[in-house]
């Protein structure tokens, strides 16, 4: 199961209504958070998922409207009194920019941790099932688009694991996960004796900001979520000029990429009202919703 | 006549309808910001004074709620394509800290000039009939009370006029401004041959976060309206152990400074209804008000 929640679906400048661009995602408790534009400790206090399991922050980019309410994250996150890590990940800079707004939020209780992205490579960072991936992006610095993934081990194989002579005693903790590896009277048993194919995962991907890039549609297929960027509505050339994506542009990719839903997002001020936009986006891929902050889905495994 | 805004009436943290810390002031058309939270941008815009004129920006210290907006609100005045110097007056590490948050708001279209305070010491910087002042206070860090003041010329002495022989071509000049000194055939005349004493001007107090000091009751004598921290309604322990103020000591330095009116701001984000309080300081200074967002006053010179 992973949550997901839109912390801020603004771009360039914040609306009353309307925090910066932050979205958020939850696995067994623990948090990750990509981007922190201003405001975003408020709309987080107001989604209630805490700030003191806010393991990781990936930035796409350090243009203002996404990191500008970084140090009141992590002021919060330090008045939660979390000793952990929370570890960082993001383009060519990160530790710059990060330590660079920490000159307003020194002393936290908690150490950072940096992982760089070269740019113009894909990346990888494991942690168990969940998994994340970034895609260097086209825009006006260097820009990753993020995958997150949780991967689902097989059913339990009972002719397998009697053929493979498996005792019964260790089936329940070889099943438990992915990778198990147990020895028991002097002999080794793993996951794989026991269990039936991987089944289908749950994935997130979280694209903004640029132009269309061919490798979003490999990057974020079979996605059951696909968060991106619609900053301009339907205005192809500022959209062009300014390096972002149209509703329709962002439609086409999901459309490509066989997405289960796409989440417009990352709205330009000038937009008021973004669902006056939103028929563009739906005549290409129907199952697009326009965006709003604190808006949250929970994304379980399909029934077999 | 100076306009007087609250921009954002939260302390350490924002809630919802409530930004951090910052206060506008506008005369002729001109504005000067002091402190900038988080959510400042917003709020401004709401507020509707532009950007284009902000000519000072003035901290009271560097605590991330009282200058966590300056990148937004940096941003916001260089869309408005201002070309004129922005001027920066705080404690010292002004430099510092606005530089080092502005490595997210780059390339700017005006210059910043800095004016650091040295601490402990008592500042002064004029602009005319507009005059800034600054008091050292007592936080946990250098942290400055400010003063703004416009003065207002005296009245036209027609009998003063007279008896100095001051022709009546020159007695509009003279009387359009405090410091006039003009030449009129080839003698000089000055503003005070015929002006009557200095009337009473206006000005305006603005005090947080500090625990009482003595001088700020000379420093706030005679204000028309004094704007001051009220962080923990009324508990006196936890005022004295962060030092701040309570509601009952912002009034008591309001009634010995006699000033016109106090505005409490700078709440907790535990004080969900500051006005719950409202008793405590209105029993020793009636003229008190609640601050809130945006909340906005006129001040007008006394008809005389």
């Amino acid at each position: 199961m992973i949550d997901v929640a839109l912390v801020g679906t603004g771009g360039m400048m914040p609306l009353p209504n309307r925090y910066l661009s932050s979205m958020i995602c939850r696995h067994d408790g623990r948090l990750i958070l990509f981007d922190c534009g201003e405001g975003s400790q408020v709309s987080l206090k107001l989604l209630g998922w805490g700030f003191k399991n806010i393991d990781a922050i990936c930035f796409t980019h350090y243009h203002a409207d996404h990191i500008s309410g970084l140090p009141g994250v992590l002021l919060c996150i330090d008045a939660s009194e979390r000793k952990e890590p929370v570890r960082f990940f993001g383009p060519p800079g990160l530790e710059y920019f990060v330590r660079s707004l920490c000159v307003i939020a020194q002393g936290l209780s908690f150490p950072m941790e940096f992982t760089e992205w070269s740019p113009g490579k894909d990346h990888f960072a494991g942690d168990g099932d969940l998994t994340l991936r970034a895609l260097p992006l086209r825009h006006r610095t260097p820009c990753f688009a993020y995958n997150i993934a949780l991967s689902r081990r097989g059913k339990f194989d009972l002719e397998r694991a009697k053929a493979g002579g498996v005792p019964m005693e260790v089936w329940s903790a070889l099943q438990k996960q992915n990778d198990a590896d147990i020895v028991y009277n002097h002999k080794r048993y793993t996951s794989d004796m026991v269990l039936g194919p991987r089944r289908r995962g749950l994935s997130v991907t979280y694209c903004t900001d640029t132009r269309p890039v061919p490798a979003l549609v490999p990057f974020a297929k079979g996605s059951d979520l696909f968060i991106c960027e619609g900053l301009h509505g339907n205005d192809d050339e500022k959209c062009a000029q300014h390096m972002h994506m149209s509703f329709a542009e962002a439609a086409e990719i999901a459309k490509k990429a066989e997405v289960g839903e796409l989440w417009l997002t990352h709205f330009s001020p000038a937009l008021q009202n973004p669902a006056e936009y939103l028929p563009a986006a739906a005549a290409i891929f129907p199952n697009t919703v326009i965006g709003r902050d604190r808006m949250k889905k929970t994304l379980r495994f399909m029934d077999d």
